[in-house]
């Protein structure tokens, strides 16, 4: 099973868009047809089990039971894409785990390999939800989202009271995952690995301008409240807000402008702004800075403007022991590699609520990711599962 | 016929929709009720008959032959409103027209009234149609035009043919046409008429944005070509454009950014600018300092921006010699006044093709049109009709 680029193109064709990149949506027969996959090529290893918790979250552990407080380390991601995605994302880091798993075989049972569900969130608007259940952290309007066609989380996750009320197959711990970056810092520094020491914070709010919609022609300049110009004085600044700010960027993606007539002064404007950075400290900076921005549109122009948090999501330091182990395994190997936070979401972070959790990235070609053309060297897919094995050897020794 | 007021209210009863404003929108059964209307009450006065054109257009002329190369004075304005629009815009000038008629009986075959089509635009996304037609400048494209329904202008009006090869049922030496100012500079500047010397030019750009749509967390912010915050530099400067310049006005009131979503970067912009000025130097001069935004946002950010044209209304000088005939009604009444621009467009820009055109305003009260809160003082109203028979009466007498 040293395979690995075998299985993940054996996962590549399980999709709902042939030849249009990877789409298994969240809780479909695609998701479960990989998760399938994953356990048919590790029910050969003697001395394994396969166990799904409440939110159909698949374990893979191992058969003899698992003695309480032995160290003990799970290793894994997820295998639901977005749309037309790519085929690294996720998919790397479960079959780096079956990697470790193969390569394990009669050494003990201290290592088992899990699979999340609905890390992408694209069906039900969210995000990380079984890695969320895992950490024990579920609420009820996570169980309540809704997607396009009014299916809730409650009606296609095994058990919606367990999530809640969650008892994990495994007691980890230390929780590993490795990832493709995304992003083009390693290829660009000409690093072969990134230690993730945080996935980021992210604040999200609505910038609403309210002003009055009258007629643009016979509304002169001094008597406008116009919504628009005041909120776009201020997206036009956003990017000086984190200038000098290493890993911290700051982004308008949404803008809807009402009522939206080409000779009808806007009377309402909502921007969406979100940041995202390592640690709060920063985040608190960059958020006084907006309001700074805020502050002065409203003192120069008739319209209000005001800002609103929508989403919160508190950034995530990884383990220090945890990246001092992986760290050692570098070194001995003398891999070029770069310490960086994640800018983007992933399972480690709400595994670190259960236990001490790590990650590792690999350069993405060009940073291309959530795209079909989603690629990264073969030499590198195949060091992320060496690596994956020495760390959690690594980690194993550390913790007993 | 004095009782100007009691036909006002009349027709504001004729509506779509009672209780919120007057809603007729054009080539609907409230215009034809609202054109039939006037017809009633003017009826009664001997030696009138009404005619149609090709459009719909409603001409009242004297049943005796208008004798070519006679002085002949067209009176009027439109009946059609926009959605819940208020019940002086158009009506007031129709009003006044059928108020210059009733004072007249007798007075020789030298007036007529017209009631345009459409001049609000909101049913086919146009404007100013009827009075297209009778400046003998409707297009093909302008028959084309489709409502929400998919219903054409070639399908509602009594002579499509007739609207291109046109044969207007009079030919006027001099359109005079008064209306509410629907801006707030008389009120302002403490004036009872405006004089309109020009009706403003109007130039539309589509401003476009395009960069590349990726992950709003791995795409750090130098390697970003975000489509919005170049256009959001420019929209956020605009009112800089104008400032200095009197009766001049430019506007964003239409933004639509793609894909729209919260977590990744706009690879597409669309912005809609409007710059309206009563010449066409004036517009040069806003154009001019248009681009000159346009191209410092091209050089400072990665994202692609330019400027496309899109509509273009040349600015509609008034005449002369019909501004100096009201000039003397003004004077000999010693009402106060003041030369502006109308910064919305009007049926007499239309009409100035065919023959000498000349308008007036009276206040809006605050200012508020298109809106069912329009409203201006009663004595005013009552004004207008009395110097619209004055200054039709001091045109004929210069002409002759």
């Amino acid at each position: 099973m040293t395979q690995m680029l075998d299985v993940l193109r054996d996962l590549r064709s399980i999709t709902a868009t042939p030849g249009r990149g990877c789409t298994r949506i969240a809780y479909t027969h695609y998701e479960d047809q990989a998760h399938d996959y994953v356990w048919e090529r590790l029910r050969a290893i003697p001395g394994l089990r396969r166990v799904h918790d409440a939110a159909g979250n698949m374990f893979v552990v191992p058969e003899a039971p698992v003695t309480a407080g032995q160290p003990h380390v799970l290793i894994g991601s997820h295998l639901d894409t977005v749309i037309e995605g790519g085929w690294l994302d996720g998919s790397l880091g479960v079959v780096a785990a079956m990697h470790v798993l193969s390569q394990r075989v009669g050494l003990g049972a201290d290592v088992s390999l899990v699979v999340f569900r609905d890390e992408e969130g694209v069906r039900f608007n969210t995000g990380l939800f079984g890695s969320k259940v895992f950490a024990g952290r579920c609420q009820p309007t996570d169980l309540d989202a809704t997607d396009g066609d009014g299916v809730r989380v409650r009606d296609v996750v095994p058990d919606p009271a367990g999530c809640r009320d969650y008892r994990p197959p495994v007691d980890p711990s230390v929780f590993l995952e490795c990832h493709i970056e995304q992003g083009a810092r390693l290829v660009t520094r000409e690093k072969r690995v990134g230690m993730v020491t945080a996935i980021v914070g992210i604040r999200r709010f609505a910038l609403i301008g309210t002003g009055s919609a009258n007629h643009a022609g016979t509304t002169d300049m001094l008597r406008r409240e116009d919504a628009l110009v005041p909120v776009a004085e201020i997206i036009g600044r956003l990017p000086t807000l984190v200038e000098g700010i290493e890993d911290a960027v700051i982004t308008c993606g949404r803008l809807s402008v009402q009522p939206g007539a080409p000779n009808v002064i806007p009377g309402r404007v909502t921007a969406i702004v979100e940041m995202r950075a390592q640690d709060e400290s920063t985040l608190d900076t960059i958020e006084q800075r907006l309001r700074g921005l805020v502050d002065q549109a409203r003192g120069s122009r008739a319209a209000e403007v005001e800002l609103q948090p929508s989403v919160v999501v508190p950034s995530a330091p990884t383990d220090p022991e945890v990246q001092a182990c992986l760290e050692a395994v570098l070194a001995t190997r003398s891999i070029p590699f770069d310490r960086l936070a994640s800018m983007a979401g992933h399972d480690t972070q709400q595994a670190g609520q259960r236990c001490a959790a790590g990650m590792f990235f690999i350069p993405s070609i060009d940073g291309v990711s959530h795209n079909p053309a989603e690629d990264s060297r073969y030499e590198d897919v195949e060091l992320a599962g060496d690596i994956m094995l020495a760390w959690a050897e690594a980690c194993l020794a550390r913790c007993s």
